[in-house]
């Protein structure tokens, strides 16, 4: 079984600068795919067209990294032929990246509704869950790419499990928004489109869920995607007691 | 250049049986993915409860078949170590499988809803378009299936470009229903749910198009994620014509 320190050991010994490079490329990928949730929200709870442009705009840079990052994947895989865990690094990185590039998908759809949202000036229901939503996803990108960083599995394992407690908020958010709609039948469009930010809020969390579950599997050797969050616990932590 | 048969030729000369086998595993997987879209539509549109309880356990089967394939790739990756058109065979075979647990999961959404919509009796508004983009999209899932059952790039672009009619038509059924919401606040809880339906049929056909891109990837060699219609259609014939 691989623990942190062997695997960066592990790392700094037998891989190239090849291997090292693309693990680099994407945790600067999830950098900036971190920067477009926050600016998203960001644009749309001040209702900053110009920064909801922008967030359009780069979101063509991200798509452009996920095929580079997964072109090197290829060419290590054909050229390496890497084996136990340098080749559990290859597939997560090549699996995270789809989770990022949808990740940013998804930024990029928060920002086409800020920008519809912008001409509307009044700021509807919802923009304070939005807020909350969003700050709690953003953070669960980048502890996921922390824990990517540093082969945390422990770390990987609470972005999980926090998972869950967005889906509660999200759901609790949608209620109130269903709940005003009815009151207020005349607010249905806007409300809708704030509707979509949580919605897309929520599967940004998903995606950073999946991240930190490639991140598990890189460390741990185990597949926990459809485990569930007991057996996944008994897996990063029955582990370390060992 | 590959083409069908050379591709085809290759694989039977070549490729040992653990290679077909995991191929015809996807393809085992899809049919299942295929026929629970259907069921799922089914379930909803005839209030069949039964149907759609049975839509949700047979999810958890699909999600032990994309681990199980998914092992297998690596299996592959590691003791075959696969070059060219065999790696990607396996790379186009591991990103498919994760389209198609993700197909799985919208359809036990929608059973998910159709359980929840069963129990208000009365069938709300948007049934016909739920049952048409329902139709389309599991037409689109089959078609990426064949496509990658043959090798077929032209079927797989025709996909390609049939998604773009959903999209409209999903539009189009999103528009009228939250007409119907404001003529009707009493019933946007429901109408809600079959917004999400829609919603679900859309990601669908989202799923079925990535599959039908990785289709192109595996047969020309070029990835053509994030190039357009146009160019992608260029990609594809431009290369017959040579």
């Amino acid at each position: 079984m691989i623990n942190k320190d062997n695997l960066s050991q592990h790392i700094s010994q037998q891989f190239n600068a090849e291997l090292e490079e693309v693990r680099s490329h994407l945790l600067a990928m999830g950098g900036l795919v971190e920067k477009q949730v926050n600016d998203a929200v960001t644009a749309l709870i001040e209702a900053d067209s110009g920064l909801a442009q922008q967030v359009r705009l780069i979101d063509d840079q991200i798509n452009q990294m996920e095929s580079s990052i997964d072109e090197e994947c290829i060419r290590i895989l054909a050229r390496r032929q890497p084996a136990a865990s340098d080749l559990r690094l290859i597939i997560s990185i090549s699996k995270s990246v789809i989770d990022l590039e949808r990740i940013g998908d998804e930024a990029s759809k928060i920002a086409k509704r800020a920008l519809d949202l912008c001409e509307d000036g009044e700021a509807p229901r919802g923009y304070v869950e939005v807020r909350h939503i969003g700050e709690q996803v953003r953070k669960m990108v980048q502890e996921a790419l922390d824990a990517f960083a540093r082969f945390d599995a422990d770390l990987a394992l609470s972005v999980a499990q926090y998972d869950k407690q967005v889906d509660r908020e999200y759901k609790s958010a949608l209620r109130e928004l269903v709940t005003y709609m009815m009151e207020d039948p005349r607010s249905i469009g806007r409300v809708l489109s704030v509707i979509w930010v949580l919605r897309s809020l929520e599967r940004i969390g998903d995606h950073a869920r999946n991240i930190a579950e490639l991140v598990i599997y890189l460390v741990r050797g185990t597949d926990v995607r459809h485990m569930g969050l007991k057996r996944m616990e008994q897996e990063v932590k029955g582990d370390e007691a060992q």
